[in-house]
């Protein structure tokens, strides 16, 4: 059996595999789709909700230095001037003049449309947030514009947070949320879409620490991918190159990940210094300074910032690519996500090998419903046994439970391993003990 | 001791403590605030994720009938013409001619300005929907909607759903997301703002079963709220007039709290019939008929639908002002939140006796690192601990653990719990089993 990732694994494959079984699904498909906007179906929904929450774990739950946060889409729009959005958050394009295709300057060479040949107009620039209006004033509305990071949302809430937590450097401001980006360039699935999540974190240090901290979460934040099972080899760290870099950062790295389309960035982590904070304590308009001071050593300073910036639907895709199995199993192809148990979609399947035998129907229900083991189980009765263990291998669930006719009088069931096939003969009474041991999240 | 709800709580005393606290920022205050958006902190953050996950625990998980869906904010525009919210998703409005204030139509007496005695302009529809442009290809950039409800996200997706779940009818899609509305009239805190978030289930049932998943419905989700500690005497129904209903609904009720502002709605729940799935099979441009065949029967029909819709901010504002107690104790006021522990944003508070001996700092620290309840656990050392514990007892921590000099020499530590004050002293070798229990998910 291969249990390593096919490198090549076709990104249509999984795009196909996505939809069939209800992982992701083209936003609103029935009116021809919505450009590069995807919708999370019934298993989507659970592998990005586990994926949100093991972030959300390791970086809240089992640390005491960082704080969640949740700051809505909507934001003052001087935020944006503030942060420099407004004036640079933009693509540089040119139009061609004959089939009016519009193209990037950065990703065309030479004068001339790659289309049709005809010539470019002069290069303009194209602000990539969405803008709308708020407020039904005459003459009071206002632009705002839907954020194109949630990063903003933490500089701007730095002081609340602080105070309210009591908090000092070091310590982080984490949140997870949907941002958005008027792309030119999108596609590759679910790689760049218009509407998107971040994992953003901005972790507050001393001026001086910054560099011990930023090395620390280069690897801290590795760690979380390969914990969660993605194979070292397909994940690389790439420096930024001088001239790549923003003018107030320091460092950056990207973790990238070996995609189907080749190696891109999974995850940014920027060494962004006092900038942000100070941009934002030049404009705002109640006198805050977003310095911290410290009753202890008399010192005030704006804190410098390290922020590991990862997408949630890049994550989503490179575990699931990542996972994606196929193997000749009896000269059948049998396919399977070999995926880590706390983000898989369904935990546990429940299956009656008999559906028309109501004693054993009614003893999978049983077990279903004393099964907890916190998220997903089902019941599934609608094929043979052959073919619903490879349904559930296909969506990646771990362990399979089946009832036969000799479950009603041993009272044990069969557990069923999604990776090995394996299967072991359990008592009734053991089964929850066992699952809780095996899916322990 | 009054262990009862105050009835007319302040809703500025919720607000200053959940901005004091933690829970909820003004969005984007260091500008002067976004109208009628909020940011939730770090407590808030952990408290909606809460009722999130128990909503989506007792639809989804609980069940073996709904499915999950997590549909994108931006859809195509279609979907807003056939769901009719382009035509009448409006609000009637006036402005004065004086003092060009604006007023909803339904909200105003008379044909003068109750603020300045000024005429009024003639009436004029004016659209919820906040409106921006996608794309950025020349003369193919597309108006677009920010959602105004998530249903219908789940409506569209309706077919690829259903197929790739292959369940039958009676079952549901349940989704939990951000919806946007450019309201004139906002306020009560986060009761009513511009962006907001959503519990919608879609209940898909054959026609001639909905009267009776109607009723199934409005218990099951009047349940919902007294389960996780709601007064039933400050939850009540109330049924829409006919005049109130949409023309293509049988009924509605709303489920309404004794917010402080009066009974105001928590939850619709609708019967719909198949309005909804007609309107975009009519409009669908991919054939998509959104019927549903019975292979067993040998019946194609288009399901009705029975649609509970909660709000999420309303949902915390309710166990907020529910939860909210202040008693004297000693001649000093006492204020606590006793909420139900499975939405308390802290589960347990770790809090050594005395921070300046190592010894119990130590103890205190890996006590924290072993205490795993699925939830946010936290230390605090930075005040005295009568201090300590009213700082729990406000944001609604049920239960703190306390080492002290003894703890050093017994191997135990004193558990307090936040209604009643009583403390129970524990073998640190027992805390996880007696936590585990008292704090069950």
């Amino acid at each position: 059996m291969n249990h390593e990732n096919k490198s090549g694994v076709d990104l249509k494959e999984i795009a196909n595999l996505c939809k069939r079984r209800g992982f992701i699904f083209q936003s609103s498909e029935i009116y021809g789709g919505m450009g590069s906007v995807w919708d999370y179906g019934p298993l989507g929904v659970e592998l990005k909700k586990n994926v949100k929450d093991q972030w959300w774990r390791r970086i809240v739950y089992d640390r005491t230095d960082v704080e969640g946060l949740d700051a809505a889409i909507l934001m003052n729009p001087k935020t944006w001037i503030a942060s420099g959005h407004v004036d640079s958050f933009a693509d540089m394009l040119v139009d061609c003049k004959v089939c009016k295709k519009r193209f990037r300057v950065d990703k065309v060479e030479g004068d001339v449309c790659p289309e049709c040949g005809g010539a470019f107009t002069a290069a303009k620039s194209f602000n990539l947030m969405f803008k709308t209006q708020v407020g039904s004033v005459e003459g009071e509305s206002q632009d705002v514009y839907l954020r194109p990071e949630t990063a903003q949302g933490i500089f701007v809430n730095f002081a609340n947070v602080q105070t309210s937590s009591r908090k000092k450097p070091p310590f982080g401001i984490a949140q997870i949320g949907k941002s958005f980006r008027n792309e030119i360039t999108t596609g590759n699935f679910i790689f760049r879409s218009r509407e998107f999540e971040q994992m953003e974190l901005e972790f507050f240090v001393k001026p001086g620490d910054d560099e011990k901290w930023y090395e620390y979460w280069l690897a801290e934040r590795m760690s979380w991918y390969t914990d969660l099972g993605i194979n070292k080899d397909h994940l690389r760290f790439r420096e930024h190159a001088k001239d790549e870099l923003a003018f107030y950062a320091k460092r950056c790295h990207d973790i990238e990940y070996l995609f189907p389309m080749g190696w891109s960035e999974l995850e940014g982590i920027a060494s962004r210094t006092d900038y942000d904070l100070k941009q934002h304590a030049g404009a705002a308009e109640n006198g805050s300074s977003l310095r911290y001071f410290d009753s202890q050593t008399n010192e005030s300073y704006v804190p410098y910032v390290i922020e590991p910036s990862g997408g949630v639907d890049r994550a989503v895709l490179a575990f699931l690519v990542d996972s994606y199995r196929s193997e000749n199993v009896r000269d059948k192809e049998r396919v399977y996500l070999s995926i880590d148990h706390r983000l898989a979609p369904i935990k546990v399947a429940v299956l009656p090998l008999l559906k028309n035998r109501p004693e054993i129907v009614e003893m999978a229900h049983k077990i279903l419903k004393d099964i907890k083991v916190g998220g997903r189980v089902v019941y599934d009765d609608t094929a043979s046994i052959g073919r619903l263990y490879r349904r559930q291998d296909e969506i990646g669930t771990p362990i399979c439970v089946t009832v036969d006719v000799e479950s009603l009088t041993d009272n044990k069931v069969t557990l069923r391993y999604r990776d090995s096939m394996e299967q072991d003969r359990v008592d009734i009474s053991k089964i929850k003990e066992v699952l809780g041991e095996k899916l322990k999240v």
